[in-house]
């Protein structure tokens, strides 16, 4: 079938249901950023391969909606597919609703499978489109023409034992029952993968880059039941997991349990991190409490096992990337680099490291221009040469058994423009403000973020992606609930996060700048004024001064970089061979 | 009557009511700040003359909730009252519900006149207490008690000319209507005093401090009715506001009209400025709209005129706090000088002006440790003698026809400590960081305040108050929607919008420090990453460099700093006596 056909199955559908428009979203029923290949709706119907958008088909016109990311892909994966580019102004922000109220007519109806609707989109998207006379209803119009429609991942998920996660699954449950209990709630169901991954120490390999298992789990004071397809784990896995006070259940069941809650419950529930369609499964005698689920906050703060660990990780993640800085300089120019085959040859030196797992995302190689473009992935087509001149972006991070990992480089690879120059120092600037802050307790993202962007500001530079998320510890490499960003989400920035700092330039054309460490929240000092934090950075890898223009930074930020580049040396020349520690040592050479 | 007596005559009602618990707020039907002698319940009530707190009576305690900067005042005048301080953690949060539903019992009733609650606090208030199984009733326990009860206040209101406001009250009332029309309002109910005064060009002496005249207005497409006492306006200004297409009815005549709303209409309320009573009176056939009142979002953007005369303002207000600051300077050590006697001469400076009409709020004349409490207020009690050594702090503003001004200059009288000199110099630049930023449209309030922290929190130190709040034109010293605070309000700092800028540093039993100069944001400079915005210094004063510690300020921080007192010699100077000028010479020289 082609896309073209498919749209005209789907339109059939939608005509025989008298449905005007059937919006298909980026999600699975555990709200997933990244889906396992059952999920991958909108590859399917429109040949769209990118992480973010939302499709919207009418008989009339058929739109993918997604942002500045993406339009290039976009445009070339939509030719002749009957789908158009809708460019979205604000990443993630649902604005095809309005598009909808906007183009259809009073009792119309909207369909969507809503299964793939978080709470709080399918109430948004209900109450807009009600507002408006229109109907929300629920349908799946892909199953019935998806042929050989990938079966769920049956991949084995395993356990993670005590001592390497720092505390156990019955610890776990109790800290997440005491929060249900403030709360008032006597169930609580989580839907979410790596928070669950979190709560019950186990890991899977369902989707890529995310080490998650699909499961839901439902909790009450004296029951924690984890639904799973029970053929990934084993007897003993089973054992252990009953042993911790667990029930194991086929994943199916969920629906059923939600509809079997007693009456006069209540029950916890995170409306970003539950599909719609289980929200309505949840019979009216039950009291709904909307709330962030209690292990998104307890699993950001890290616990000393998981620091530790995570620092280990670092090290050898940073062995990887010293290696890969060296026989980038040293084949420049001598053999064939590809931005495909350089982010190749860095998966290589990560595979050496023991423990590694896999990527933690796709690498963006991205070398010139390409580096404009802050979620570049390098495709067969897309790829370039990479040559001794201009600058070579590389985003990239691992997912070890003692960690997870996300590092970014900008690389001087020769040659390079004063506008080159100026900008990678900015940026430079910004990232130092950002690691080196010092911060009262009770400081928000958005503080953080504002800080790291001042120097950019004070040039007139601002970027368009925020400047730091929170990072899981061997999980999701984007995690919550802390972000670093301009928007007013008033979390605050706790002891044992784990969050990036990662300032940007992108000139559409030219050149993208992005320097990027992980840093954790650290004790300071405490006086009259207040408890004092500040970030330890866990990433440790050279940040090359080659192009720096030295005299920008004011002496606090040139004192700071010294110093870490000399960690850096001092940190890894142990783990390097005799070779490699003279590059590293001229690469972190004070300036 | 005793404050003894009064508690036992409001516990009698409550026992005859059977009425558990009376709260008594700070507010009037407008939900000011300052209060007419009418609505001033908790002096009434307790002696306390704080302008922020909340009482709660039950039969076994009466407690006055305030915040940390009344604690000292508030032991005081409670001394045999029947009240207990209590101490709130955070500024205005209603912190009594807790206390109130952790004391009473299930189907208990608490009591609290309706139209001294906001929309917003009532219905807080209602779902807590609900919650609980708690009820909330309306009842004034005061009026019955109250002998000589104050009337509300009878002066004469005025209007200020279109070419003094800058637009007329026809333009004015279309852009609220467009607002209107955009969020599907019919009707539009204004109480708070400040959007009134703006809306209709009218100003009064109704309470201290603030411009402004009581009362009311219902607005539609095709009406304006304002709800004002008849007798405050001439015939020709009754005639001039109909040729606007204003109607004037009686004040009290507002509670018949809101119930008389039609059914099928919508109402645009705004849930912190208007009362619980009011809101209530709406009949359900009507929908309600609650978001902010856009006049509070078109007043906060002030327009040429407004600017030209704000900046006259300032120049008339630069030259009264430049003569005050030599006055101090020439007469310090050789007669006797207080807190109070300096205010009174400071005042003195200000009369001296022409189109002044009064202080914007009690100065804050504060010398030595008193400059540690943020809103100090001299009293006869509490006043010293300022003499020829440590800080004195002083915090002014007037209100002028041509614009409202709001000043803090701290002073080094002399002998000052190295922490005194280290704690002014970073004082100042957090100031100048605040003031030279540059940033991009769309930034809010809590950037600008982290910002402006920074220097503070790089030396660990961090202040208790926002960085900055909104200023009115002629109008509250305090305004909104913009402030410049740690907290997650996301309102973009807009062009026009005049905000203040003033960080500080406060050590109990030593010192404050804070330094403040009004701001308005200008256009900077446009490329391809975003328009970026800046602020215009409107304050025009010297800034002290005599306990400068000149090496902790960075090269673009001491330029914006001379350039700023430069400016400041060159724009007063011309205004000044030669005497006069000279001295400013000296005070504003280069370092």
């Amino acid at each position: 079938m082609t896309h073209q056909e498919k749209l005209t199955a789907i339109r059939n559908q939608m005509k025989a249901d008298n449905v005007q428009a059937y919006i298909i979203p980026s999600a699975d029923p555990h709200i997933s950023e990244y889906l396992p290949k059952h999920y991958k709706c909108i590859p399917f119907a429109s040949g769209f391969s990118g992480s973010a958008g939302t499709l919207v088909i009418t008989q009339e016109h058929a739109g993918l909606w997604t942002d500045f990311r993406y339009f290039e892909q976009a445009a070339e994966e939509l030719k002749d597919t009957g789908f158009e580019l809708m460019k979205q102004k604000v990443q993630h922000a649902p604005e095809y609703i309005q598009w909808l109220t906007e183009k259809l007519g009073k009792d119309a109806t909207v369909a969507a499978d809503d299964k793939l609707l978080s709470i709080l989109l399918g109430e948004l998207l209900g109450q807009k489109l009600a507002a408006k006379g229109i109907a929300l209803i629920s349908k799946d119009y892909l199953s019935p023409i998806w042929e050989n429609r990938p079966a769920l991942p049956a991949e084995k998920a395993y356990l993670i034992e005590d001592q390497h996660t720092g505390q156990s699954v019955k610890a776990k449950l109790e800290q997440v029952r005491l929060v249900l209990q403030q709360q008032g709630a006597s169930q609580h169901l989580i839907s979410s993968l790596d928070d669950l991954a979190w709560l019950f120490n186990i890991r899977g390999k369902d989707v890529n880059y995310n080490p998650v298992v699909l499961s839901f789990a439902l909790l009450s004071q004296d029951q924690a039941v984890l639904y799973i397809d029970e053929n990934k784990l084993s007897t003993l896995e089973k054992e252990t997991l009953a042993k911790s006070g667990v029930m194991v259940l086929p994943y199916q069941d969920i629906e059923q349990a939600i509809s079997g809650i007693p009456a006069n419950n209540s029950i916890l529930i995170d409306p970003k991190r539950n599909c719609f369609a289980f929200y309505k499964l949840i019979p009216s005698t039950v009291k709904i409490i909307k709330d962030t689920n209690p292990s998104t906050n307890l699993k950001a703060v890290k616990n000393e096992t998981e620091l530790a660990n995570t620092r280990t990780a670092m090290l050898k993640d940073g062995v990887a990337i010293t290696r890969f800085l060296k026989w980038l300089s040293e084949n420049i120019g001598k053999s064939t680099i590809t931005e495909l085959s350089a982010a190749a040859q860095l998966r290589k030196f990560r595979q050496q490291q023991e423990g590694f797992i896999g990527d933690s995302f796709t690498t963006i190689s991205a070398y010139k221009a390409h580096g404009a473009l802050p979620h570049y992935s390098a495709s067969e087509k897309s790829n370039v040469e990479v040559k001794a001149e201009g600058l070579f972006l590389v985003d990239s991070g691992g997912q070890y058994f003692y960690g997870t990992t996300d590092i970014t480089r900008t690389i001087p690879m020769g040659n390079n423009t004063e506008e080159e120059k100026t900008d990678y120092t900015l940026v430079l600037k910004g990232m130092i403000e950002g690691c080196k802050i010092r911060f009262p307790k009770g400081t928000c993202g958005y503080q953080i973020d504002a800080i790291t962007r001042k120097p950019l500001w004070d040039y007139a530079i601002n970027y368009g992606h925020g400047t730091g998320h929170g990072v899981g510890y061997f999980l999701n490499v984007h995690e919550g609930p802390q972000v670093f960003n301009p928007t007013a989400n008033p979390v605050p920035v706790e002891l044992g996060m784990i969050t990036s700092v990662e300032p940007g330039v992108y000139r559409p054309g030219k050149h993208g700048i992005r320097i990027e460490n992980l840093v954790n929240t650290i004790k300071d000092t405490s006086n009259d004024f207040n408890d004092f934090y500040a970030f330890e950075c866990l990433t440790i890898a050279p940040i090359s001064t080659k192009i720096l223009k030295k005299e920008l930074l004011e002496q606090t930020q040139l004192e700071w970089l010294n110093n870490y580049n000399t960690a850096v040396f001092e940190k890894l020349s142990p783990l390097l061979t005799i070779d490699e520690a003279a590059w590293l040592k001229t690469e972190t050479k004070a300036i």
